[in-house]
């Protein structure tokens, strides 16, 4: 799984760990130098070049090399998005997150993977139908994702621990929260589920980290079922972002007179599918058995994919950074950029939205973007949306 | 509105309460015949021509007229569906209900109506919501219909008493079921609401009402609102036909670990839309203000609509009766009707996938289906679909 050389796998991890670089601008410098060492050490002048006062400084080796130990210490692995091990969904996201931690036994990843989400205040009706609908879908084949929090979160992963569920967590795979699900936390490792982060290993969590979490809840998933949440919840953000992503999206009915049924019920009048249990799930499933897997044409990362003899060569095709190509004067993106600018506003603007008022090519404005996020004049949300910082 | 001669609005009720006259046989003989009284004084000779072995004999004069007597003296109205008072909405049915009787005042039935309708064992929670949901609607100018049961439909018409609620009956307009709603009744009737009832004065309800009953439910109203109903219940049966008639159908989502949600939320997996409070309500019904009232086109009584003076000639083009159709031997429709037997079943089927299957017209069909009626060898439902008797 892991055949790529140390070198490229640590220079992989510091491009990702490096600051003003978000998983669109990633995905850019990827493309652009087809190697992590190449676009790092192009990454100081090249900042400089888009307009940034004081340079870019990568990560240091040093860091990524206490990163992997760290996590080779925990007995955690690194998956990088061009790894064969990689779970397709995420590696299919627009932008795919360009690394997971995984801890334990990842081959419930490799299964369908369905989120169960919900309120942490969950009644006890709604953790009880939590852990009966988690159970039967595991009784069924599927592995049960969430987020290891209290409630729904918790009743769901308790459910389907005899079959293996993944929890996905804010803080690093070792971060344990809330602490009362210690116990939770080891049952899942212990009957041959896996933790998965983004984060490095011993980082603890932060409120800012919950969004990416919920992000890669649903993009393991193929479902999202949203079991009890109130408006403006971060399960209705996961379903939501569930719904971006083309996840079928079920939220289970409850009385409009509690507060915890108002979010499932808001889903239901935009047109998810109702869940009375697991049936529906598999039925919302089976709607989508003819659809192919994601098809390589969305891959985000073409000229590194598992299957090619070492590197791809830079696809000079989609080049969009002007301070690297040779013999223009940047004239032309320079112009994207100050398009993009007029175009974007503090509210962030989804990308395709983006293209459309453009009048670009997706490409261009990715480029684009990716330049302005290492100028420090544009910053992404969680659902790769853009924003004036 | 009552401007037709006593012995027209007589003869009308003895054609309705003739046995074999079901709605759709009964429009195709005012629509044959013009006239109650030209129809009734052909039915005998007709039922036997076309199969029947004892020909029908029309209700007599005196039991019409006792049934007049009784509704006079409960000071009640006999609405006849050519009537101008009459509902326009149930007027527009196919078939429509020849007549209603209405107990009270009848104005809130000129206002949109919205049925609110559950179960009778319902949830504290589910009778609150009824009758707050109920307030709001009558605040906003809407008539809460509903069928004055237990539970849901009790507390739907306390939460609209101060402004006017409509309680369709199973059996008369003077039969209070449940007794025990006896003080709701007098309250629905002293706050300016009204009773409906197909049924004659002084009968009391058979569980055969109830599907009629629930029918004019839904035909009266624009939207249908589904509190809590398990399924196979008859809250879901008066959705079902409103959603035959076209109304808007809202369904409130519950738990769907109490079995008084699952009717509400099958609806919803069907494509009700989730109603958590009277502003969902008038939302369905604001997609719907664009629409024209009905049409002429479908007016079930051609022949004898207000504002033709007198009695139209009868419809010669629809003729569909061999028996008294002069110079004819009555060889085609016997056909259709051969036709006709040989796709029904005992299962009731519904009369468009009749017209479709036998490449008859609409008219056809309905002629050669009211013959069936009367001669004894096919029954309607009350939806109006068609089965082997």
């Amino acid at each position: 799984m892991t055949d790529r050389p140390a070198a490229f796998r640590r220079d992989w991890l510091r491009l990702a760990r490096t600051p003003s670089v978000g998983a669109v601008t990633f995905r850019e410098l990827i493309r652009r130098f087809g190697d992590p060492s190449l676009a790092l050490e192009a990454l100081p002048d090249l900042s400089r070049r888009v307009g940034r006062m004081t340079p870019i400084a990568p990560q240091t080796p040093a860091q990524a090399e206490d990163e992997i130990a760290a996590g080779d210490a925990l007995g955690a692995r690194l998956l990088l998005a061009c790894d064969p091990g990689f779970p397709a969904l995420l590696a299919a996201l627009d932008p795919p997150p360009p690394l997971v931690w995984v801890l334990g036994d990842p081959r419930p990843l490799e299964r369908t993977c369905v989120a169960i989400v919900g309120a942490r205040a969950a009644s006890a009706l709604g953790r009880r139908f939590a852990g009966a609908l988690a159970a039967d879908l595991g009784a069924a084949g599927l592995t049960v994702v969430s987020g290891l929090a209290r409630g729904v979160d918790g009743a769901a992963h308790q459910g389907a621990l005899a079959t293996g569920t993944s929890a996905v967590l804010g803080g690093g795979v070792d971060d344990i929260y809330p602490s009362q699900h210690a116990d939770l936390y080891a049952a899942i490792l212990a009957a041959g589920g896996c933790m998965v982060s983004e984060n490095p290993p011993g980082r603890t969590a932060t409120a800012a980290d919950f969004p990416r979490r919920n992000r890669i809840i649903a993009g393991l998933a193929r479902a999202v079922v949203v079991v009890e949440a109130e408006l403006r919840s971060g399960s209705l953000i996961t379903a939501r972002l569930g719904a971006e992503m083309g996840r079928e999206v079920l939220a289970v009915p409850g009385s409009p007179l509690d507060p915890r049924s108002r979010g499932g019920n808001d889903l239901l009048r935009q047109g998810a599918a109702v869940c009375e249990g697991g049936e529906d799930v598999l039925r919302a499933l089976a709607g989508l058995s003819g659809l192919a897997e994601p098809e390589l044409a969305f891959d985000p990362l073409p000229a590194v994919r598992p299957g090619l003899t070492g590197l791809a060569e830079p696809e000079l095709a989609f080049d969009p950074l002007p301070a690297v190509r040779p013999g223009l004067t940047g004239e032309a993106p320079q112009t994207a950029r100050d398009n993009l600018l007029a175009l974007l506003s503090p509210s962030p603007a989804p990308r395709d939205e983006i293209v459309r008022l453009s009048g670009l090519t997706t490409s261009e404005v990715n480029a684009a973007l990716a330049e302005l996020e290492l100028s420090g004049q544009v910053v992404f949300t969680t659902g790769g949306g853009a924003a004036l910082a």
